[in-house]
């Protein structure tokens, strides 16, 4: 994309009305505009990075074998009234009525649809276990939204729900959403630290929140600092295999790690003194296991190799896309800007041409420019009329974790430079070997999307 | 994927409620559930089409040179309000009130928000030309939502906005609009033809509506018979060219195509008797140029090269995303079930195992499976305990184009049979030669994806 054509509105000033860092830096690049309260545009830059998140959570969705479709924004209240929770669900639900004046609502998470839908088709065992989820806009009506993207009203969640003949089986595939979901926030290059929580409305007694270490979070977490040593890795798992995600959730669940809703001081005590922590986190996906709370008064049971009738056991499973937009900010910016991780940067890299119209030094950049789209790494191309040191601080701001600055100085010896966003580090290199290497530090991400059939 | 841990819930009998055959085969496919009157859960097997023509909307709209971003549901009425919309729009907007008792709407389309956007951050003539699309669930509260999601309420929809110095610039995007959707719809397999128009609610005076002409639609079109051989094809065009435009809009409309609204009989019968055609069709597209409407009352102006500031001139063009799913079906289909075009089928083969259970056919199979998947080719294997017969229905019914038999009759022949569901021809063939006949059916597909940057 050439910048030249491109839609960026980056702001100078720091926006008054932000009051955390990825809220103030998302209006700075150019990311987001508030259309009303609470309620966000996704600017082009800021929509590639949502998308980018998006496809990580689709694609390790179905690599656990979960089966996408999509449920729409409104709901009857009919639906909801045969659960119980059309009252109990306090003001945060935005209630519709629609021209014949038939009650309405906007998804706040979909138990009861899906469950709707299961009920209507599935009948026996056999088809047992079974694993949908989507990826949907839902509308929480906060009081008092703020924080950009973090506790907006508009709001993109992936909800995943399973149904399973037996506690035990949807256990299994609670812990295999676990698995998952550390999968999916390493590939962002997040660490999530899943951690033993409340189940507030969705209910339920087995619920853990994944929460990102970060300042500004909402909540107080409190942990044994052993277990931010952990990582998933490039570990192969068999989401099949019972014992192996069972295995994944102990390594993952056993130290001490929690929210203050369910925090536990003399448990805590416990941990040796150097290795307890206290500090603020943000949530990003919570997994539930409720049982037949939603299936029995809504009639989803199944036929069982016995001949009876059961109903299922359920459990539900969300991750906040557009959150976690900006947790990631939170967790990888510093005083220049956004510094994106590999895994859902907006463009793989950038390009600044330091001497626009200069004849050699343009058709290098168009060059470079070619042979990275052509590797299907396509660069953000700053082809402005403007001073170096303006572009460079717009890719500071933007945060594409790697720039190729292009001068004629450079070019005299055959090189141009090649530029870490998060550490500084600069190189040069041919260009040729630039994108070589821009291919290699890209291909684990690549292999990573290439290795499960694509979710669509 | 295989189809014993799909879900695909296909229906014995024709539903009642649906009146014509797409939404009688979408239920019966399985592909889609009715939520509420007019909203439809997408269930994984249309969720997949679904994709795959929001997927080549986006690849045309970002050949043409168009931005993505996205815009949120729900809008704000003061917006409306300063276009003068807000009260002139009827009760097809579905107005919402929220906990603070600020007026709300389920946006139906965006002409205010994308100007809203446009004057927040543009205001000289060198960020023109400029063209922001976006593909968003829009709501219109029919007062008898029927056809299934041919005119249901809740509705995916691409629409994209040009802003333009001056009314010649903007005839251009509106060329340029032009020439997209016709590559747009006939990569879906789709003839759909411009047709002079009514501008309605959005207003302008140039407007074109494209049509794909069925026995179910709903409205009565007339046109020159000669219409109906021009082929977009695979012509190479330049996009920045206003004359490359300008001729294929003057090629696709320069014959007589119009609505019921806009028909004129007296010009009708100037066209020789043996070409006029009445006929039906299905409303897939509209593409408006409507100057300063919008832009002069909500002061989106940018200062011109001499100094001045002007309102700029603006189109809006919107494509039905999940409308064309259904006009996709009417076109193509027998009864026997859907004949998907290679451009949007779920999956571009099936593989239907005859002896499921006996080792050697089983094994062959899954090799099949895995060189289709390797090839980005994943088929849906009906590897089921069930009958021929029904497998070949239920293959027949969701309308994959190509259907590969495997029995061990063929394989003691060392072939498996490949079908055309469009022509019913089967052809007998080495294995891995119906991977490579399928790997070339679909070359020309993938060529076409690959040709342009992924929009996200």
């Amino acid at each position: 994309m050439r910048l030249s054509r491109y839609f960026l509105p980056v702001l100078k000033e720091t926006p008054a009305e932000a009051q955390i860092v990825s809220h103030r830096l998302m209006l700075r690049a150019g990311m987001i505009k508030q259309a009303s309260a609470g309620n966000y545009s996704w600017l082009p830059l800021g929509y590639r990075v949502l998308k980018k998140v998006e496809r990580i959570v689709h694609e390790e969705q179905v690599r656990a074998g979960h089966i996408p479709l999509l449920m729409p924004t409104l709901q009857s209240a009919d639906l909801w009234r045969e659960s119980g929770r059309y009252d109990a669900y306090g003001p945060e639900m935005l209630r519709i009525r629609d021209r014949h004046d038939r009650d309405m609502l906007y998804g706040p998470t979909n138990e009861e649809m899906i469950t709707d839908i299961f009920r209507s088709y599935v009948n026996s065992y056999r088809d047992l276990p079974l694993t949908l989820y989507h990826i949907q806009w839902k509308f929480r009506d906060e009081v008092r939204p703020r924080f950009g993207v973090m506790r907006g009203r508009e709001f993109l969640m992936k909800d995943g729900y399973n149904f399973d003949l037996s506690k035990e089986a949807a256990l299994h595939a609670y812990n295999r959403h676990l698995v998952s979901y550390l999968r999916t926030y390493e590939r962002m290059g997040l660490q999530a630290i899943p951690m033993r929580a409340d189940s507030g409305p969705i209910g339920g007694d087995d619920t853990h929140e994944f929460l990102v270490l970060a300042e500004t979070g909402e909540s107080e977490v409190f942990y044994d600092s052993e277990i931010t040593d952990l990582k998933f890795g490039d570990r192969e798992i068999d989401y099949g295999s019972v014992e192996q995600c069972q295995a994944v959730l102990e390594e993952f669940t056993s130290r001490y790690a929690r929210t203050d809703e369910t925090h536990d001081p003399a448990l805590f005590d416990q941990i040796p003194e150097a290795r307890r922590r206290v500090a603020r986190g943000i949530e990003v996906g919570q997994i539930f296991y409720f049982g037949t709370k939603y299936s029995e008064p809504m009639g989803a049971t199944v036929q069982t190799a016995e001949g009876g009738k059961v109903p299922v056991h359920m459990g539900s499973h969300g991750i906040g896309v557009s959150r976690l937009v900006g947790a990631l900010i939170e967790a990888n910016h510093d005083e220049n800007g956004i510094i994106w991780p590999e895994g859902v940067t907006p463009f793989p890299c950038g390009i600044v041409n330091l001497r626009q119209g200069d004849g050699e030094t343009d058709a290098a950049c168009e060059r470079l420019y070619a042979a990275l789209t052509k590797a299907g790494l396509e660069p953000l191309y700053d082809d402005r009329d403007e001073r170096a040191g303006a572009k460079f601080a717009t890719m500071d701001l933007i945060g594409l974790p790697w720039r190729l600055t292009v001068g004629p100085r450079g070019l005299k010896n055959g090189v141009v430079e090649l530029t870490s966003r998060r550490s500084g580090a600069s190189e040069e290199l041919a260009p040729e070997d630039a994108v070589a290497r821009l291919q290699e530090i890209y291909a684990p991400h690549r292999a990573l999307s290439a290795s499960v059939p694509l979710p669509v």
